[in-house]
């Protein structure tokens, strides 16, 4: 079970929404091609996605949802609860913050970090944001097991070298920069503006 | 020129921008590694992607810079601004609207939608929000090239159905759905909950 492409996590992830979804409808059993059609893919793909991560369904019969959902979920690493700290306290942090999808997937941003006086203090969603000073402290007295990295680009790195030194092991960076981690550090970038990117790309070369 | 990976152009836009970093510290020529370290792939890759676009530097003396970052931009459909409507005033749209990084690339957000009546009306970063319901009349008065899409759910398919009859070619879609869109229609779905997911993702499975 080494090394999936990360377009394989994606549409496992994608399946379990649909599947979800079907569990909110009461639909026993669905087929590859009814994932397919709602993953944008093809019958073929979700039958070698899933193929691989072990024997699901009876052929004719379909996949049964609530097994596989809950199968999927264990793959994705979704049956436990993750504790989340924010670092930066900007406007995709703010949005962020308040964001359901993360809460709803078992991601809980339980703690929020700036280095600005002015935002130091203030109450996000229940949550007090802290001084950046006192990561370590904070750290010590919970355990967080992942970072939402909203900083400008100049303080994205040395903040994740204290979080990498503190044990995180897995980053979602906002920041326009590369970050350089150890090898057992997951890192996520998005770059929203790489995005549009791939947008403005398909549309000069259409 | 058909058919390159959106991995490629993801890849394009990262050498993209560290050429503009080059250029601004006013170096001239830089190498295949230099531009590999910064976009953690291999001198090898980075050759690969731009022998792709026709034939660049000199072997030996690397990439001239200007030249190069001119060239990436014009693939990249760079070398003009876009005029961007923002479907759905929420908390990610407020966010969206201050990020300066899609100025910076020449994506201008020129008008903004809602539904909400507590919404319409207001003043976000010197634009009025306007009722969707006069989104037909708007893109008559001026043109807008693409939409970003942050709109519930539900809402996302109506309001796509609409852009695209409108001729909106291209959709940054935040709204967590898959949406169905004629072959010419670029849609590019950012959905955060799922970045998390390649985190726990791998957190489960390291």
């Amino acid at each position: 079970m080494r090394k999936v492409a990360e377009s394989t996590v994606r549409r496992l992830s994608l399946y379990l929404r649909f599947l979800e979804e079907f569990e909110g409808q009461g639909i026993a059993t669905v087929s590859s091609g009814a994932l397919a059609s709602r993953g944008s893919t093809t019958s073929a793909q979700v039958r070698k996605d899933l193929s691989f991560f072990g024997s699901f369904g009876k052929r004719g019969l379909g996949y049964p949802v609530p097994e596989l959902a809950g199968r999927l979920r264990e793959i994705l690493g979704l049956k436990q609860r993750y504790q989340v700290g924010m670092i930066g306290a900007g406007k995709i942090g703010g949005a962020l913050v308040q964001y359901r999808g993360f809460r709803q997937r078992g991601f809980d941003i339980v703690a929020i970090f700036d280095s600005d006086p002015a935002k130091i203090g203030r109450q996000w969603n229940g949550l007090t944001i802290l001084d950046i000073d006192t990561l370590e402290a904070e750290f010590a007295r919970r355990p967080i097991d992942m970072a939402v990295l909203v900083t400008p680009a100049d303080a994205a790195q040395p903040v994740t070298d204290r979080l990498v030194q503190l044990g995180v092991k897995a980053v979602l960076n906002f920041a326009p920069v590369q970050l350089v981690v150890p090898d057992d550090v997951v890192v996520k970038t998005v770059n929203l503006a790489l995005e549009l990117e791939t947008l403005s790309y398909a549309l000069a070369n259409r």
